[in-house]
């Protein structure tokens, strides 16, 4: 059974490393966000790749999710002490991968092709893949104009008022090669409970990727295949399987700012939102068991639901969590 | 009385710390050479500029005499499990500089602008200034061919046989600002004890520099002015009085590839292979005592000569060298 796992940021990285506990690697695919990714201190920095390649690599720091275990500071107070920019926080382990990783793309290598080097330095087993190999920064729209993600994210703490965002180029922008045929081998595609707005759309704005996802309707629309159990195989063409977790939980998001993102947009943050959000997307939704009245409401939209504890805090919890969610993949 | 002392690594930076302890900051200044820098880990790396400034700073590693004290490698170790190159060491806090040196400089601000600016903030008050803010990058041909000269020197541990040295582009390279006024302006200049051949070498071969430093002799060679002395002012185009402390002791160097450079090149490692080698530059030379021998044949070059110890070990004798140099200076 072949998976593939959308993911962004730390709850991303979580179920990705539940499913990691669970399948054999070679049958794992993660692709990943880069819209986070940016230039600070003259390095490339991939945020959402490092947190979900360094969680499964077990070198996450298990306080914050970001960032490296164990970590120290001092080429930050040294940085800083010069002059330098002190509104991104990197640490001294993580920085060896952000100098490492910028010293490969200047001599010509992939941005795919760096993160495999990486996992295999690193010892992660299933396959990382960037949503691309092309920069797709996410801009955002606000009440103070237009900003880069992490200028909203981090500098400016998430404060301003989001009006829309822009992944930018994601127009011309071709998936990392293995991303699209992992789409279209899957037996069943997993949204992470990431961000909707700035996690998984950029993924889904790559043209060729969400063509992959969501198949156009057949002619005989009014009686589409039935969906293949997970292992049987998909038809060429054919739907797949695609459960997404609920990021949000009794209206919060448990780290981000997804749910003020959506009441910004003029949307009431709830998991019934983020379902109706991926709508054309999705055969299965996961949402907390908080949450679980609105359960029915998510049924009749056409998909099935499954309503659990979500939260995952221990490595135990993203076993457990996934498990769930591939069994109810199957229904 | 305004100072000028040419240094390359840890001996010149010793002799320029001293230097710092008996001028008052605004009349020393340091003329650093910049032929070891280059490119590492896509950062610019100025060793001799940084053991310069971090020794005047009091952030200098008194075990190594180059890069910190109180030095982690955490960004060593990560960088290098990824496959990084591990045959140049970087410390965290050292890499502090490089990468916002590397940001400045790829911002536009130049080399000197950007150690003013580092000085200013490590509290060093002496101008460090570099010998240019062109590139001038130290080339040593070798018996395994020409090796740029970190390559040569820490990547083959100065094991190849050198037959010479380029400085490439020097003769298109003009000084960094303030260097050639701070030479003319001087009441006299020093030669650290740096390595002759690729310490004090490149800074004399930037074009001015050196002519700056030994005015073309007038047409009454045979009656030359009298040396003015310190604190008097210097005539238009007149001498100035310039000392070198002899980096050879007992024919050999305390550290680096001086001596063994001087007998692959086929001369004798020796105090008075090194007046030699400055011969027309100086008026001026400090030996040490061990070789006080040598002194009746330095002086017949048509220089004085002081014997006494070279030898730098802590601080007090950086200070203590240093008055007498300046004290020998002014005979």
């Amino acid at each position: 059974m072949k998976v593939v796992a959308l993911a962004g940021g730390v709850g991303g990285a979580k179920l990705a490393d539940g499913l990691a506990q669970v399948l054999p690697p070679e049958d794992l695919t993660i692709v990943v966000n880069t819209g986070d990714d940016f230039e600070h201190w003259g390095l490339k920095i991939c945020p959402d790749l490092d947190t979900v390649c360094y969680t499964l690599a077990g070198l996450a720091n298990p306080e914050t999710g970001w960032g490296r275990v164990d970590e120290s500071w001092q080429v930050f107070d040294s940085v800083t002490a010069l002059g330098g920019a002190d509104w991104f926080r990197i640490g001294d382990r993580d920085l060896g991968t952000h100098i490492e990783r910028t010293r490969r793309l200047n001599a010509g290598e992939t941005l795919g092709a760096v993160t495999a080097a990486f996992c295999r330095a690193w010892g992660v087993g299933p396959r990382v893949l960037p949503m691309s190999d092309d920069p797709i920064p996410t801009m955002v729209n606000t009440d103070v104009g237009v900003l880069p993600f992490q200028e909203y994210f981090v500098h400016q703490r998430c404060e301003p008022c989001v009006s829309g965002f822009r992944f930018e180029g994601v127009e011309q922008a071709e998936p990392a090669p293995g991303a699209l045929e992992a789409i279209e081998n899957a037996d069943a595609i997993i949204f992470c409970p990431s961000n909707p707005w700035v996690s998984i759309a950029p993924i889904l704005a790559v043209p060729t990727l969400r063509s992959a996802l969501a198949p156009p309707p057949t002619a005989d629309a009014a009686a589409p295949s039935p969906l293949p159990k997970l292992g049987e195989g998909r038809p060429p063409g054919g739907r797949v399987r695609v459960a997404a977790v609920s990021p949000i939980i009794a209206g919060q998001a448990l780290k981000g700012p997804a749910a003020k993102m959506y009441t910004e947009l003029g949307i009431q943050p709830s998991a019934l939102a983020v379902a109706q959000h991926y709508l054309d997307l999705l055969s299965g939704f996961v949402l907390d068991t908080l949450d679980q009245q609105q359960a029915a409401a998510i049924r009749a939209l056409g998909m099935n639901a499954l309503a659990t504890d979500t939260v995952m805090k221990i490595k135990d919890d993203c076993k457990r969590l996934a498990e769930e969610v591939l069994q109810f993949l199957n229904k």
